[in-house]
């Protein structure tokens, strides 16, 4: 009954061997994200270690029971190449969730794995049919609103704005985060207000999202993932395209409402005049038209929803961000502009996984428990909290780091 | 000091002389829009035969002064074909405004027609060198919102319904017109919430608009031209370049959050996961998608600034709209979806000639006023006027046939 080692590999410290617990996956119309628990070797059940999160436990109200320390892992994959997510999701055996030692018997050692997102219905049977398990299924809208609950209020440095180039952290008050807007970008769009833990309703959102970004991406540009199609975005002047007001106005602002020259008046406007084909723009010009026109429209849209409700802050998550300067500053602009400064933009560091922690938080009741008894901890209520000593960031965002962690029972 | 005898052309009935006076131009980033005034030869001033409009007339407070009969007429052209306007007013002698029957004479007989849009600016100089004219420039939401009063109130069946291939033309209650959205699509899209006559803010705006359907459908499919583009979109189906809810949901709805399998998750999202290039799509199906991922967009926006003030009606106007039953369809579903209900979009049967009719009324203070001195009528307050009885729809709407009206001094 002792849990799987497996080689390190991907987001963990190289070299360091770890030990795979638990798995919980988001499988979205684009993009595919696994979030597991990795319990390092060398301290895998320490009362007396445990130390950054022992307020949090105590606020459960009981005395600080040992912990598994270890790190939250993410990974992502396209969901188009599903036999890679089976073939890593094997290779960890993250599938047995620690507790079978053996490769799969069929018939007797199936387990189940949290999973929520579309895919979590659309491949169930091929889970079931080649690695033997079933999917156990969350509401996709649960997931995002527990992930981020569970980021915003666990995690040190998760949420930031970003305006001019600057990031800045944002100060997570845990008696004052309801309500807010939250804002995920995936394939597409989803715009959930959130009262409290658990509390929201899903009340907007758009069709024009990651999904149209890539998928325009790739049929004007030819790029080959959508990486690329951001890289390129990053070298292009997106007024080679769009029609500017002063296009229009024959280089001068349209003062009287307040639109500058340099306003779009209209995204690849500009394509419709001239002579020139697709092949005669710069890919790397149509990928900045096309990320202006979308970050812009989801700005737009979450800023009137938000006003709607009367809500302050709109967080903004997906995969769609990749924690990308342009695509953030465009939103924040847009949240700005729209709101005349009353509304702010802010941005969570594992922008891409809300689905997939909340699918994995899911897991309180059942998997975490059954994997704390499996290392022979006392059962009761399981959570995972994280070591906030250990979280702060130094240099770039990547949203894909691994998070220290433990886990408690309380 | 005779008005000026033209051949019939375009819009008018054919071979039927007519005398062409007044002209107003509404010049946009994509589409250049004229409006005049002809008066038919055989009925040029005539009391006794007025009618229709009197007790318009007889509402200015005075006795009915004999009138000028005739037509408005409308015409669009290309913003780039900039020459082909400029040839089309010198053929019809109509920056003459029927005040001289000579060729333009440079330094004397210059005169100025009222001109509105971005191009009004942009162009400015063209037209004072090609045609020896200076554009007196109206502020481009003055002039929407004026023509879309104006059609409004004037004019019989203007506005209409579309719902499921259903057009309703709906009767407007002079006294209870306003509060309403006005939403001009036209390169990019005005959101412009109209109080009264005059009385009026732009409160929205999208860049996603008649520019960006006709762009992007440029470099995707090679169209030649913006009808075309709509042409190829009756033929196509979207469904096979969105992702669907149904293709994340393995072909079940989302039905928690009230996303049947058939909504679109993401525009363009199956895009991503084909193998297949630009060229192997069918240009009818991105012709499609595309026109549905914009007036789906627009109704969205739409309805949400119409719910933030709280305005039930919303009016579309401008050139993309083209009497289009798929995109009316679309942006009424908008609407009537994210409303429940409550929000009903109509439709202006003159949708692209907005702007130009509320230049053309624009000059109510000064052209028209002339007008009446040289057709030897009494000077005064001048004003067009509709005469309702010629003025129903019979068969498909165009948007461009012209309205008989006459022109009344009070």
């Amino acid at each position: 009954m002792d849990p799987k080692k497996v080689e390190s590999e991907g987001n963990s410290d190289p070299g360091q061997s770890e030990i795979v617990y638990h798995l919980a996956l988001d499988i979205g119309g684009s993009l595919a994200k696994l979030v597991y628990f990795t319990k390092n070797d060398d301290n895998s059940v320490d009362g007396e270690r445990m130390s950054g999160n022992e307020a949090l436990a105590k606020s459960k109200g009981s005395r600080s029971y040992p912990v598994i320390k270890g790190r939250l892992n993410f990974k992502s994959f396209e969901t188009s190449k599903i036999d890679d997510i089976l073939e890593f999701i094997k290779s960890k055996k993250l599938h047995l969730r620690g507790s079978q030692q053996q490769e799969e018997v069929p018939g007797s050692q199936k387990t189940s794995i949290k999973a929520t997102g579309g895919g979590a219905y659309r491949y169930a049977d091929v889970f079931k049919e080649k690695l033997g398990i079933s999917l156990d299924k969350e509401d996709e809208m649960d997931c995002l609103v527990a992930g981020a609950n569970f980021l915003l209020k666990g995690i040190h440095q998760e949420a930031f704005t970003y305006l001019d180039g600057q990031k800045q952290f944002v100060q997570i008050d845990h008696n004052d985060l309801y309500p807010y807007l939250l804002v995920n970008i995936g394939s597409g769009v989803s715009m959930i207000k959130v009262d409290g833990a658990g509390k929201f309703e899903r009340v907007s959102g758009t069709s024009i999202g990651g999904g149209t970004f890539w998928g325009l991406g790739r049929l004007l540009t030819k790029c080959k993932s959508f990486d690329e199609l951001l890289e390129m975005s990053y070298q292009g002047n997106n007024r080679v395209i769009d029609m500017l007001v002063g296009d229009i106005y024959g280089g001068t602002d349209y003062s009287k409402i307040g639109l500058t020259s340099t306003a779009i008046a209209s995204s690849f406007g500009k394509a419709i005049s001239d002579n020139k084909e697709c092949e005669d723009y710069n890919p790397e010009d149509i990928a900045r038209s096309l990320l202006r026109m979308i970050s812009n429209n989801i700005g737009q849209i979450s800023y009137l929803n938000a006003l709607r409700f009367g809500l302050k802050r709109i967080f903004f998550g997906g995969f769609f961000i990749r924690s990308h300067p342009f695509t953030m500053d465009t939103i924040s602009v847009a949240v700005n502009f729209w709101s005349k400064g009353e509304a702010k933009a802010m941005f969570l560091r594992h922008e891409g996984f809300l689905g997939a922690v909340g699918a994995f938080m899911s897991s309180d009741k059942h998997g975490l428990e059954e994997l704390l008894v499996a290392a022979e901890q006392a059962p009761g209520n399981i959570f995972c909290a994280v070591d906030s000593r250990h979280s702060s960031v130094n240099g770039e965002l990547n949203g894909d780091e691994s998070i220290e962690c433990s886990l408690y029972a309380a």
